[in-house]
């Protein structure tokens, strides 16, 4: 139920799934960005929180609303290394881009996750077209009350801030381009 | 998903029940009202609408959104008149002001459904603090969508339109106040 | 839990519903009865044991188990008579045949449901192929639980009781045959 | 829906989890048998199978019904190795038996998998007090169903078959004893 108003740390990421060119929270400013901490041997995520993930993506305009999959191990590390997410992604079907949170041993906690603060997985970061934090959860929220949490953040600054072109940088290579965000 | 931004009619009633006071559109004025058209007897209404607009009443503050049952019975009048409809409301603790929509035989269709052009049962009707319909869907909305309307509603004005003290006329009684908007 | 062993109470009946023929549990010997006490205003019967015994009559050969309603109405009388029923089952587009328990005011609770002392509703009743009470039960039993004691009671019998054929006496009429059982 | 009769084929197993002792299925004899074929990263599997076998393991006597995990990996291999399976057990709580399928390259498909003839994960397989098999399903079975399958599948050999004490050899050794079946 907090409401931090600070800016909204970069994701620090070892590697990427589900997007040709690495993405940056900043490349998504005029967007808002649902981002979701989970680890793939983790019930409630597997069970709750990313089928949820899965309709706020269905259920919301990709040009409004950015959702990014944050891999966020802090136990385990040897089950839940890249090629076992990969799998992982593929056979739940989960298309929107996916980061691994960068780990420093000896250091369990990944960098990104630390950075948030976060308490555990799943985890849920709700930023406004800004850059700024305006929502995070650990756990997993009732649809009808996230649902209200996103609308009323795409609602409040729908005139505020001008929508960027992203990820303007990757983009002079020429291929490459986010395949979905 | 059909916008429309007329001045939502006010209600027709026969009957209120779960409030001490009739309570009218005007009155809510500065509040975001969620007014749900249900038939008792209606299988979608008991099993899906109505647990949805009791998580929206637990889910939401009673200063910022007010819910309005509307019962709009418009077949099998016999079987769903007032005195089966407030056994109904005890046995399934819905405590929420409803009201009886007016039945002016011979018309099968009660009044205010017919005044909202409602399509049928369950019909859930988003009206702004302004009294402005912002939304009206017939059938049942997934939280997640239903929730970002509300919460796009409710942030859109909330510099915009001063909340009213309600039901003024009402209270001037004395005792009569409403028990729970 | 509890596993009485007497014969099943006949049915005291004021009204049928889904079947053109009056049914007695004797002319069902020979399958397995499941007696479902329900009231159409009972949140529990709608939400989930009604639900229920739908699955059951889906996944059970009608020739196997019979599956009998039983509108053991004891609260609120007046707003569960027998016309707001046909509404009832139509609406809920209830198929298998259903009683009305006889009531006999002064009592409220009727004749039925006090001689099978239940508990109140929902009550599910479970007769084998010899008419006897293998299993009653007040409330909702898991699906797994309940389908493994018809398997049992089904499975035990099975060579142990001929079929009878059902209700001779009522089809001497020639048009008289239960609708579906 | 198919009722094979045929013995059930003994375990192929590399590896034990939640159990002191390998487990034959011939010191099970007197026990019905539920063999569950899973995957760990199969999404039907973890979201369906997987909790209605818990269900299964709550609903039923250990001394009637022996649960029995199989972890079948026909695919993806580097990605469910015995490592990832034991935080996946952990992580889900499950403390019934399970067995690691043996793998023989280069067939990807294990060999208890493909001496079953399973078509696929999830697979159930039931097998009886005397060791024959009289039901295997790929897929998910509905709650009520399988329960009729276990029910009927107990009550018929109730009286035909003594049970055996279990895993006499493997007592033996004096502290080798299944932690849990």
């Amino acid at each position: 139920m907090n409401l931090i108003k600070h800016q909204a740390p970069e994701l620090e990421v070892s590697q990427w799934f589900n997007t040709r060119c690495p993405i940056s929270l900043s490349s998504l400013r005029g967007r808002v960005v649902v981002l979701h901490a989970f680890q793939m041997l983790c019930p409630g995520c597997v069970m709750s929180s990313l089928p949820q993930v899965q309709r706020i993506r269905q259920s919301f305009n990709e040009n409004d609303v950015a959702v990014i999959g944050l891999h966020s191990v802090f136990e385990h590390h040897h089950a839940m290394q890249a090629e076992a997410l990969a799998v992982f992604l593929h056979e739940y079907r989960i298309r929107y881009p996916v980061a691994v949170d960068r780990h420093d041993p000896p250091d369990a906690v990944p960098v990104t996750m630390t950075a948030y603060c976060m308490q555990g997985t799943p985890s849920l970061v709700l930023i406004d077209r800004a850059g700024l934090i305006r929502h995070q959860h650990f756990g997993v929220m009732e649809d009808l009350a996230l649902g209200n949490k996103i609308g009323s953040i795409l609602a409040a600054q729908t005139s505020d801030t001008p929508i960027k072109t992203n990820n303007a940088s990757c983009s002079i290579a020429g291929h490459c381009q986010p395949t979905s965000v």
